[in-house]
């Protein structure tokens, strides 16, 4: 297991023996000790930036000090007080807070470790430091001792391994010093160990196991073509529908996929993997085909969203990543278009980004929410990547923060003075709506166009209609009224049907983390490999073997009648959904923008069988498999699990619900 | 709205005349035109590396070409066909798949337009190009031209300000070409709207709303100091103690909060805010005070996990992004401490990256299992960013890729001959058990430990119990059972009673997403600005008013008698549980390594009054006010909407359950 870590109070860099006379040309030069100039220069600023103690142990000798030769000493005279070569380099950059500490300064102390000089230690205690980190010339010197006492103190101790140089006065020295610092509990680190924000290629958000995999495929020479597919098992109760999202996501990691030094050097230290393995990671990148449902398709059950065709060592690591990035966004879009058909046109934002679980999943659920309908999002770093329309009001706090409400409202419409939304009820909601009717006169005089006003929870039907009444009585009848707080399509449907006056809803919690329907069961299935079709899992799960299409019917008018599974190497009536997204890693046949796909959500919900398209649970729509699938199923002894009774073909078998 | 974009299929790059006659000391100069050629070679390199198609425009003159002076037109003679004058420069390093596209052939070939070659709209037809991106020299030339006859024949066109430069013959023709080009519908964009990857701060992570209350606090000057408060506000049914977790990442992101250069750009040009608003925030840093509970404390509803001490500004801009953090972590730690009293010991791996919302709520859920008590973690960056150990097995897919399940199991156990897990019902677990019963001892000969068998759903209690008969009964008593799939703390309570000989649990969707609790009600509430505290909201959220302290009362054993929250400027027996975590933006007082978060977990959950151990629900820990908070409670009518029986003090309020 490599050490990660960060940096945290209590850690300080030692930096030993960084002085002129040990550099080339001085008198008794660490050989390459100027190679660390620069990387200890970086610890350092690191170590400055987070506020902890930096500091340099120096050699600081009289003129006759008792190491020198003329004494009988093994050295030549180097680091005499005050001379040029006592100092430190410039190129160390050393922070102005580093804490110089002087060792050798009686003409007969020979000790050299850092501890020999009390001060370090009682300056260490003071600024409660328990993590030494420490680097600089040489470990076969200074270093080894410094980390000796060090430890026998009960300091956690690190050594630099990229910030250290080694004398060898003889052969071996270095390596025996290391051992003995090891044995002694001092962890080597590189600034790689302290790099935990590098910039990740996505390489590494993999199970670790999928690399275990492939090295176990490296090993054997399987290199051969391999297909998977990612679907959904069964409809969860309360959807009737899932939309296909996440392919451009998807895309773009594909595109990207590659290994960085560092990860590869991390690969290294988890000592699983082996050196020439790890080479052939080094040129790794995705050259497979992806055919898949385009974004924004309706789909169902057991019809694959997604066809990775690769050479299995790809198609097998890209597993976990793939999986997150559809998962996810179809679990949005399906809950997203159920919003949007509750809110029957009105307007919705999405406010999810606080309650989101991480940064990614707020981004990808604008970008879902968006594709199923919405009208904006509150996030501004998913306005700003996806381009999105971005909408937003002012807060509680903004409110309270004034003097009173009356002054909250002045200073935003000052600041927004053509879109502001005012929050009624951080108090009263009926006051604050007789505080606009009043106000209003005046800004509209001012030029200030409002955007409208939000009711943040509370009693929303009720409040919601009184409001309306003391707007339009007031002349405000074109201001919009917004509401939001734990919002989803069954509080949107009970208000509207309740006939409360809200023209936009705020979602934020129960959408972006599909409170209701928190997952969805799928998986990403090899379905052959090297030619040979893989055989799907006997215990009951039902998965339909082999590379599979799906086939669309719809009657004259464009509605959809059911879908046909069928063998990707038959043809069947019908429009073929999976279609060709990625040949030999490279993007074909996409180039959508979101608002096409938002389009074509649009277009083919409003083709849904009706049921379809309700908040409550309907009858399944009809999937069928194609008559040589289902005899390729009942070959694989497929329905045996799942106990379903079919008969010819096309056989019906129905979404499964999920608790079926 | 800012215009964001991916490159995308039906994308192609037009470059218009950038040629070394267009270039100083060139007859006829475009003023500064070699800036743009390191700009242009990016666009080109990032369009190649899409696969979309480039294409270079040329002028490409006979000698007596009619727009030459001596035959009576308006420019010096340029651009005459195979002189080096009509070359591309070489720093435009055009890739090699470049078109040509050449224009002004003829003699009286006049018109200046890309379009005025026929082959260059045929060769956008075939390739499917539907959206071009304009740049080069100069717009008021052939620019504005081409896009003037792009537009006219459908294309969607942006044209790219930082790659593009003007010849203003007579002043403002830039302008005019320019708003006409707009007039059209063309777009303008510079790289950085194609640039989503551009590193993040994460001050875009936030709520685009909170950057529009920042500017109205900016227009009013109010600077002042205000104080928020993170708390749960219930506790959810299904819960009996949250984990205080997060508290490290959110320190992270206030230590290196700041805006960059393109995020400023970006905000800038939603046209939502001043300039002198967006100047204020260029060196904008967190400066203020973080106090919290330390990680892995448990806590309550109504007991603040965080408090935030800043000029309005910075506390009130990171609102959307603390709360995202602690939401999530505090989520996952309070399931995975669950999770580990029901497994009594048992190994427990995070497996949930596959399923978790997004790759950020993976790797943030790793930590929090580690940090709750988890073994081990598939997740491979969350091992490299936390340190984690990792664990992993082998698929289903790998058995079915090999030949048999026997090749599958040596050629695993040769890759990894010192930790295999094997996955026994990829088929039939019974027969899996007697084949590496059959197998083992030449492994064991070969050197070969296995690390254990996996068993991947199915019925897993009887399934164990024979797996385990065989394995014992072959002499491999030592080797360990692994269950997963569809796991969490009930499940595994079941398999534990039912005796089922398991000795390793994996954990993957259920417990990432937190699946019967997907998420907490909580909140970052503004308690106090410029010394006034603020009143909670009247309608019924029961709110504690003003800045708080926690005090935990335990027994002689250290046994957690109660909680008591009390007002922060008084003071309270028992132990003060939010400690200062950061001071004028810099940490201190934290440096726990995650060792010994658990180690706190571990502690304080043997500490808790065992009711709250277990899985079901218990009689709620006693949270009691001070008297004087009780009293500002009182006086703030808190209770009216709660409906809360208070008498005396300290006045006990139990944390709600959800639903109550």
């Amino acid at each position: 297991m490599a050490i990660a870590t960060s940096l945290q109070c209590g850690d300080a860099l030692v930096i030993v023996d960084v002085q002129n006379d040990f550099l080339d040309p001085g008198p008794v030069p660490v050989p390459q000790g100027a190679d660390i100039l620069p990387v200890l220069a970086d610890y350092a600023a690191r170590f400055e930036r987070h506020g902890l103690p930096v500091y340099a142990v120096r050699d600081w000798h009289p003129a006759r000090h008792a190491s020198f030769l003329p004494r009988g000493g093994s050295w030549p005279e180097h680091c005499v007080r005050f001379t040029a070569g006592a100092d430190c380099p410039s190129e160390l950059e050393l922070p102005p807070c580093t804490v110089t500490i002087s060792i050798g300064e009686g003409t007969d102390e020979l000790r050299v470790s850092a501890f020999a000089n009390p001060h370090f230690e009682a300056s260490l205690r003071t600024r409660g430091v328990r993590r030494l980190f420490v680097g600089g010339l040489a470990v076969d010197d200074g270093i080894c001792e410094t980390v000796r006492d060090a430890r026998s103190r009960g300091f956690e101790v690190f050594f630099l391994r990229d910030a250290l140089r080694v004398r060898e006065r003889e052969a071996g020295d270095g390596d025996r010093a290391e051992a003995e610092m090891i044995r002694l509990g001092a962890v080597p680190l590189t600034a790689l160990d302290l790099s935990q924000r590098a910039p990740s290629s996505g390489a590494l958000l993999t199970d670790l196991f999928e690399i275990g995999m492939l090295q176990a495929y490296f090993a054997a020479g399987m290199t051969d073509t391999a297909v998977f597919e990612f679907a959904v098992r069964r409809m969860p109760a309360g959807r009737n529908v899932l939309i296909a999202c996440g392919l451009e996501p998807v895309l773009q990691f594909l595109e990207e996929l590659h290994f960085t030094d560092w990860e590869l050097d991390w690969l290294e230290r988890t000592r699983r993997f082996a050196p020439g393995f790890l080479a052939s990671l080094r040129g790794l990148r995705f050259t497979g085909d992806v055919d898949a449902l385009p974004e924004g398709t309706p789909c169902f059950p057991h019809e694959p969203l997604l066809r990775v065709t690769a050479p299995i060592a790809q198609a097998q690591l890209v597993e976990t990543r793939v999986t997150n990035l559809l998962h996810y966004c179809t679990l949005i879009a399906s809950k997203a278009v159920r919003c949007v058909a509750a809110a029957e046109g009105r307007m919705l934002v999405d406010v999810g980004l606080r309650r989101a679980h991480g940064a990614e999943a707020a981004v990808l659920a604008s970008r879902a929410c968006y594709l199923a309908g919405f009208t904006a999002t509150s996030d501004a770093l998913a306005a700003q990547q996806f381009g999105l329309p971005s909408w937003g009001t002012m807060s509680r706090s903004f409110v309270e923060a004034h003097a009173s409400e009356e002054a909250a409202f002045l200073a935003f419409v000052r600041a927004e003075p053509q879109r502001a939304v005012l929050l009624l009820n951080t108090h009263d909601a009926r006051a604050a709506a007789h505080t606009v009717v009043r106000l209003a006169p005046a800004w509209s005089a001012a030029g200030v166009v409002l955007g409208g006003v939000r009711l943040d929870g509370g009693d929303l039907g009720p409040t919601s209609r009184e409001v309306r009444a003391i707007l339009d009585a007031g002349g405000l009848s074109s201001l919009r009224i917004f509401a939001s707080d734990h919002l989803d399509e069954v509080v949107i449907g009970r208000l509207i049907r309740q006939g409360a006056p809200i023209d936009g809803f705020g979602l934020g919690t129960l959408l972006v983390t599909s409170a209701d329907v928190p997952f969805l069961d799928c998986d990403y299935r090899l379905q052959r490999y090297a030619g040979r079709g893989c055989t799907p899992p006997a215990e009951g799960q039902g998965a339909w073997p082999g590379v599979k299409q799906v086939y669309r019917l719809r009657d004259s008018s464009g509605r959809m009648d059911c879908d046909v599974v069928a063998r990707a190497d038959e043809s069947h009536e019908g429009e073929a959904l999976l279609v060709p997204a990625m040949r030999e890693g490279r993007r074909i046949g996409c180039g959508e923008t979101l608002l096409a796909l938002r389009q074509r959500v649009a277009t083919e919900l409003d083709r849904l069988p009706p049921r379809l398209r309700q908040v409550g649970d309907a009858e399944p729509y009809p999937v069928y498999l194609s008559e040589r699938l289902h005899a390729d199923c009942l070959e694989a002894g497929v329905f045996a699990g799942v106990g379903s009774g079919l008969t010819a073909s096309p056989a019906p078998l129905r979404g499964e619900t999920a608790g079926s």
